[in-house]
């Protein structure tokens, strides 16, 4: 990045939330990248996300919070102020890698990482306590489409979310053309405030969250009423809609014939989606910030944590409008379609479109969800993965109890988070706050994946795996059954601070013979991937970016109730960490004992 | 106390949460002072107060709290975890000074003071954080009714509170006699979550909470259907109520023709309220922790924060059971009564009395409250105050508005804490974090206290009033109009650190003419008051506690909207503050940066 590149227009960049571009002058190198700063007060506001009255999570008084934007290798300052009464606050960065690096292919060079900026509560930092203000500071590594959301307890989940749009550096240009773009990002929505759900699922007496009330585009969702009623035997009655309904979702205004980019993000905490057009083809182009060879569906599967970008032609009758539909896939649905219109001007909005929606598939339809998952390919010209592992590390996926707690477990450990982040543990070498010992690389060869475990009993822990530096790793996937027979379900595992090559998937238990199915010639790059029922999941990664990251189930109830790991990769050699990044618990203990200030 | 005091057996001190008792071997000094452990873990639980399921905040489980039990001069240790998600929490120990000694009358050489457990958020000591344990340690100075609340946010209405009650030290009496004794812990329950309450109270859009759903006794109410529905014209349907219901209230056991100690604590978080025993008459013995002259009467007013002891004979038709009920008072009720049974053994405990329970005096019959709260006097042979004040601070109470922010104010100033503990800023004299002029010491003479305030603008501030070491100090609290016209509220003012002496109550505004009202014969010492609409209350206190102390509106909803003042008494000489009680915030950044341990 250069430190002292000219001043450049401010554009696209206002926004409520922007306060200030610091433009710094002097010498440019690579495009032009400057630094953005937004100004976010998180609260609880009053909202309607699908019209019926609710708290919800929201910033500077919007829900969702407002969207970043900014070009790559730009540096973004983000000073979060939290304005909740009791309850810490982080957010997280969801695809930025935490890289002071521009496109880069190789980041093995990369000292200046930002792992203490990558807002995960006792992992990369401490929580920002009520009245406080955090800065993060980072660099925008490549364009794409993003987003950011709360990483502390199930806040997420309560409407901490917004999207994070990466544009091409000034001077570069996307590999696809398009005329305009249109931003979805996806959510789930339940009537019951996450206090309770928390509290439902961390009780002896299990309460599960239960499917979602509503699906939401854009932070909006209409419950109780489906604007497609009248086309189908739906016991939903119709909407209002007339447009400039406070509740209505948000029109998609179209011109005819023209190339429309879709950026399509999905922060549910529990739903996998499918998402069709009527009438129109979507052709995917990016996958998580990735470029991807390109190639054409009529629906789309998006899980939780994932973010596509698909291109849409508007060459279909343009007297009609048409619908965007969104539906459950891989749970048993109860949740109605989210829907919205591409509205084609100079039609009105309100016009609805003469034919219903596009039925989501069947949800145990897994073939046609693998299928989707097995056309995504690294767009031809990227980097391919290394040949070679030097160590391969295989997570079991496991619904389990903890003294009748249900629990998810990883190689039966159930994750539990230390009061003080890892980062400082590690910087400051204070091991005795966490477990010493690293969780299992493997289970047992004789567990069977397509039964309940046989001794449903796991354990607590909070071992990290710690990976050398600027190694390459492998991680297999493997699902397994859930504690009722025949269950098995859906995980979206997202990794911080990395991308990472799908190498595959397979049905059943990985094995020596699936090694020839891993793709190492153009599998592509993801930070979040799927595993499908009884099946398992391939990916390699090179660990170069210092830091203690997360991997985990990115479904909100899971990863609360443990499902998930922690990589240490070099975290103690992590530099210029800013101090109140670590501000609490055994490091401020630590601190203020050796500053001596405390008791004079 | 003694350092060193010979063993002593447990007696009533077993408890649930109660762990270890240790008891340290050595020379006795005074009453066989030791130190009583118990273990808190704070987490939400599903209960139902008033028989409808409800999250509520408790302590092992339970709620409310465990009962804390000791002797004066004992000291306590507390380990409070917090097994909360993202929330913070602290706990205030009602009633206890947080000064090492024993029924002291001249507190000026106590150096070894404990203001950082004095469980105050922002105040004595940082929020303890999820997943961390913080341990308070003070002497049960004198014995006494007490009870312990959360002090952070509005958790203490979330649920957050339980019985704290001192025996007198071995070897010594009470100075009344009764046989056994009941514990009474009452408080009003609202069925809208804290949360939600909070989000109202402070958005643009005011949302005030509105009267409680029911009255509790012992965390125990009944909503929708009252035992009593039989006897009157109620609206509401009998309660079921055969004895062993869950949602029953707990009933009070006695054996005729004995005395009764009953321990009357209000942790309300709005209401006042009115408390009477069909038939039975109640001697008022102690307040709020200090012996009074005792008097008779027939109900008895107890605002929140404030605690008695009344003594009552069984000296009634033994073949009946009589009504204990509690009622609101000075605001328009739309609360049910909150009903008990005094079960003469051995009648069966469902046998309801043969008359309805006691009528709560009419809501706004101010003088029979202010004929109650005028016949609390000092037990005979009571310290006296001193005879001059040093300082006189006259405290005008005002309903005003921030940018259209509903609040209340305190001569003009609304109080808002900073989110780095004042005891700390003062210890480490970091006094950039908060105002630093104090705010005013009265209010302009022409304002009209019977009128809504004529420029409802007030200004927020986190200034202190600094008071000096031993010296005398007399505040005038001044009720006045709202913002409604002819609307003046009751409000129960707590000190933090002190008792203080009620020199006297009066109507209007204060002044010169009302200086031969002040009681400096036998005023009773407190530590919460009331003043009463469109009137003042006068009281004097000894700054001989050092630290830092809240004195605040009890109300909840009050407080959280800045109705409050903070007395800084020499903070900067504390001494003996456990590093962890200051771990966050400024302090944790400005010792990081001091320990040069964060970018070495």
């Amino acid at each position: 990045m250069a430190k002292n590149p000219p001043a450049r227009g401010l554009g696209a960049l206002i926004a409520h939330s922007l306060i200030i571009l610091s433009v710094l002058v002097g010498a440019a190198l690579g495009g032009n990248p400057v630094v953005v700063q937004y100004d976010f007060n998180v609260e609880y506001v009053y909202g309607a996300p699908d019209c019926l009255e609710h708290v919800v999570m929201g910033i500077n008084g919007q829900f969702p919070g407002p969207t970043i934007r900014a070009k790559a290798g730009d540096t973004v300052k983000i000073r979060v102020t939290n304005k909740l009464h009791t309850e810490g606050v982080v957010i997280h960065w969801r695809g930025i890698r935490q890289v002071n690096s521009h496109n880069s292919e190789n980041l093995s060079h990369v000292t200046l990482n930002t792992p203490w900026a990558d807002g995960t509560a006792s992992i990369s930092q401490c929580a920002i306590n009520p009245g406080e203000t955090f800065t993060y500071r980072f660099v925008l590594d490549k364009p794409g489409t993003y987003f950011y959301h709360g990483h502390y307890g199930m806040q997420r989940s309560a409407g901490l979310y917004g999207s994070l749009i990466v544009d091409v550096a000034d001077g570069l240009k996307e590999p696809f053309h398009y005329d305009d773009e249109l931003n979805l990002l996806l959510s789930d929505w339940w009537h019951k405030s996450v206090h309770e759900q928390q509290i439902g699922l961390s009780s002896s007496q299990f309460r599960w969250i239960g499917e979602p009330q509503s699906l939401l585009i854009n932070g909006r969702g209409q419950y109780n009423c489906s604007l497609a009623a009248h086309y189908s035997q739906s016991s939903l009655k119709p909407c209002n809609f007339n447009g400039g309904e406070k509740c209505a979702p948000q029109i998609l205004h179209v011109q005819p014939n023209k190339t429309y980019r879709l950026r399509i993000a999905s922060n549910t905490a529990l739903a996998s989606l499918n998402l069709a057009i009527g009438n129109h083809k979507l052709l995917v182009v990016e996958a998580d910030g990735n470029y991807v060879d390109p190639f054409v569906v009529d629906d789309l599967d998006i899980y939780s944590g994932q973010s596509y970008s698909v291109l849409i032609t508007t060459d279909q009758d343009p007297s009609n409008n048409y619908w965007l539909s969104i539906g459950v896939t891989g749970r048993k649905p109860e949740t109605p379609q989210g829907l919205t219109l591409l509205n084609y001007l100079p039609n009105s909005a309100s016009k609805l479109p003469i034919s219903p929606p596009p039925v989501t598939p069947q949800w145990d339809d897994y073939n046609h969800s693998k299928s989707f998952s097995n056309r995504i390919l690294a767009a031809k010209g990227s980097q391919t993965p290394p040949r070679f592992y030097d160590r391969r590390i295989i997570l079991l996926n496991t619904q389990n109890t903890i003294d009748g707690y249900r629990k998810w477990a990883v190689n039966n450990v159930s994750l539990v988070l230390p009061s003080t982040p890892y980062l400082g543990l590690m910087k400051h070498e204070l091991h005795h706050v966490y477990d010493q010992n690293s969780p299992p690389e493997n289970f047992p060869t004789n567990y069977d994946i397509m039964k309940p475990p046989v001794n449903p009993n796991t354990t607590a822990g909070s071992g990290v795996y710690r990976l050398h530096f600027n190694t390459t790793v492998d991680v297999i996937l493997q699902n397994a059954n859930a504690l009722e027979e025949k269950v098995s379900k859906i995980h979206p595992w997202h990794l911080h601070g990395h991308d990472f090559w799908v190498l595959g998937y397979g049905e059943g238990k990985f094995s020596q013979k699936d090694e020839w199915k891993l793709n190492l010639r153009n599998p592509p790059l993801r930070n979040t991937l799927v595993i499908f029922p009884y099946g398992w999941t391939a990916i390699r990664f090179i660990a170069d970016n210092r830091g203690v990251w997360a991997f985990h189930c990115h479904i909100e109830a899971h990863l609360h109730m443990g499902m998930g790991v922690i990589f240490d990769i070099d975290g103690r050699n992590v530099k210029n960490i800013p101090p109140e990044a670590l501000a609490c618990g055994e490091i401020a203990r630590t601190s203020i004992k050796k500053a001596k200030i405390s008791n004079p």
